[in-house]
């Protein structure tokens, strides 16, 4: 554990994918070697997964600069497994490394696609958010995180490992399907990322935000991947609550506040999967206005005010994971 | 620590315990160590015992496979301090370790009797629920915990050992009396065990539950130990909720959903100490399909269905606990 | 971290000084050393501070006798980032550590004054309040909590030292002002100790009390220490709970109820800020009796009865806090 109380993202998130490795099928995970010597963890594909491991990838791809907690809410009349998330580092944290915003393709197998999340992402640095951000960084080793159903091939790997200047066998890979137990908690552990994300698009400053909060709904394993994906983020725009610490004017918060809770968007109020189906699967068709927590709080520490916008929309929730009840 | 991130049950916990005993007195805690060699941890018979000791005990009981977390929960128009529990290996954690199914008597003493819970059992492995489970184990340490006022005598120790296949110098024996914060704290934390023991009981494939959750208020110290078995059931009975992540058909959750909670029994709505004065305290005759949480949901990963029985009686608790607030 | 499982106040909150003094700009906490060689912790002044800066700042302050937890709570209708902390040893952790009962001055710069709080009372031990709950004791090491916005000089720290009977370089000073993330979280965290310092006040035996739990609303930063001193305390007497379980009669109990929660002051329902400008900050002119929960519960595990007394007073907090939502 020689890297717990580094500096760097990818040091801290590799001390916690080697504590993921070590606990192994206690909770859930199955670790193995890629043919070109990376560190696959799979915690959901093969195996079973847990909340604990939830836990752990999303601490490991938030790069150590935040606790995730389990806890139970509730939602409406419903008692529900949640995720209760605090950032000390908003910024690096969430946009440098939890955002999923690396497109990971293989060179050499032109089947393999995946979202890359983790801080991998800020030694790669080259997507666009990082000429706003800065917040890239060197190391020796690498983290990356993928929503898949998928191991990724060799050639993925190497792009991987070779984007981030890292040795293949320093790459320690993240892996966990949408429908899993896994995949559940840690797409709720994004309640704050998303939220930060939604403010940079609306021309916030987000390098005044100092601390964030937030909690969300677990969203129960869905039948489907596609089904998984859509509940997962339902859990974020209909059940989730952010809370941020900024230094900031408040004129700069009341301009982009109508804006900002899922509500403000065009596409609100219809579950998410409704929309991929509608929109034939393509992200980009969706309102990117409605990718933002349910409540979102702006504290200023510099006015002592506090603005909030949206709200909990339990009754679709419950519809949706609950009609069964 | 070397047992860390062993996958072996007793070996997890007995890191557990033994941090408890390096924690000593700061957590309330007292170590000794038996005639025999046996590490003795008095969590509360005359020490104080402690929230932290009951969680850490609660932890050790679960072999490692959980995480138990002390909160405050609202009970009615009552703030209460609660337990949260969430499970990774349901069926090792809760079944092979937690459950209280071991008789201890005493070979030389017939004087002492307890009843034995922990991962130990699954050393033993005699009890007729492991030809169900399976999940016993091999291990060079072994941890038993007993709900008691007395410490075992060398007669108990050893036949524990023994039955274990261990030396009783690798033996760690936690204790605690119910009427303690410790042992209030470790009853309450058997709120998914209690579930998952009823689903047993009901015939579910116990072996499809792949994640567990629960939630169950601590219940107040009573004046005796009698009241305390009474109240800390009572606890789990009236106020406790379970979440149960599962892999089967929606037939398999309707089936025995309606005998599920608590609620199902004809012994339901009596106070638990009522009943035990009432059966002569034989715990044989008060009705089995009692003991369950109040709330339970079962959360089918294939259908992505997710069914709820029960309700949490906050009028009996607060008549019982707070008669005086 | 040798000194972790110390029984002694003053290593274990070491030990997590230390562990701050690692983590740095991870939890926005910036290290330096005085010229007389002291260990300055910097978690809110120079520096950002952090949430997690503020959890351990609290854990050390408590001499690492209790769990500091941030959580989210509802406050009316709003939720808010709050914590929650279990305490193992009431007296020792709240009255001979976490209460801000030092008065430090420099001795050759009258221009600086600090409420010191944290184990390093037990080792000076000359506050009146020792002498009511003995608790001192001697190590090689200090850890000291101030909250500030100004490095105290080696004056202050050379009187503190020595004060200790320790080493200047043994010495670890924790800093935060009390407008920053940090010093909202502790301040909060002093939920435990609020109520307890009350009951001694009111001449209950302290030394009775065996477990304490208490939930807090962190209050937003204010856009002045002086603000954040009303605010943080205004969390407290209007938004917090206290929950202790003790080993007494009754009747030790009901004597005091009735004083016990802040609302039985005859300031109860201004502001503090609002008091502090009214008595001039002159904190001793306040009533006395302010200064505790908003809703108190004493649980006697001698006769089972649990009393409540006070409310939570959501209105004020709303209006105070989240006049702009």
């Amino acid at each position: 554990m020689k890297y717990k109380h580094s500096d760097k993202l990818n040091e801290r998130a590799y001390c916690t994918a080697k504590k993921m490795a070590g606990l192994g099928k206690s909770i859930g995970v199955e670790t193995s070697e890629s043919p070109c010597g990376a560190l696959l963890i799979d915690a959901g594909i093969e195996s079973h997964g847990s909340p604990e491991a939830g836990r752990l990838f999303s601490e490991a791809c938030l790069g150590g600069t935040a606790s995730v907690r389990i806890d139970m809410m509730n939602l409406g009349n419903i008692s529900i497994p949640s995720v209760f998330v605090t950032v000390n580092e908003p910024v690096r944290g969430c946009m440098a490394a939890q955002y999923a915003g690396w497109t990971i393709k293989s060179e050499n197998d032109s089947s393999y696609f995946a979202m890359g999340s983790g801080p991998a992402r800020a030694l790669y640095g080259a997507e666009d958010i990082f000429r706003d951000i800065g917040c890239t960084e060197r190391a020796d080793v690498a983290v990356i995180a993928l929503e898949t159903r998928k191991f990724p091939p060799d050639g993925a790997l190497g792009y991987i490992a070779e984007s981030c200047g890292v040795k293949t066998e320093n790459l320690a890979v993240l892996m966990a399907p949408t429908a899993s137990i896994t995949g559940c908690v840690q797409v709720a552990a994004r309640i704050v990322e998303t939220g930060l994300h939604k403010l940079h698009e609306l021309g916030f400053s987000i390098k005044n935000v100092t601390a964030g909060y937030g909690s969300a709904p677990i969203a129960p394993v869905a039948s489907s991947d596609g089904a998984a994906i859509g509940w997962t983020n339902d859990g974020i725009l209909y059940g989730g609550t952010a809370w941020y610490t900024v230094n900031c004017e408040d004129d700069d918060i009341k301009r982009i506040l109508p804006e900002l809770p899922a509500e403000a968007s065009r596409d609100y109020g219809t579950p998410f999967y409704d929309l991929l189906r509608r929109y034939d699967w393509d992200f980009y068709k969706i309102d990117p206005l409605l990718f933002s927590p349910a409540v979102v709080y702006i504290s200023s520490a510099k006015s002592g005010n506090t603005y909030r916008a949206g709200a909990i929309n339990a009754a679709l929730l419950e519809k949706e994971w609950f009609g069964s009840v």
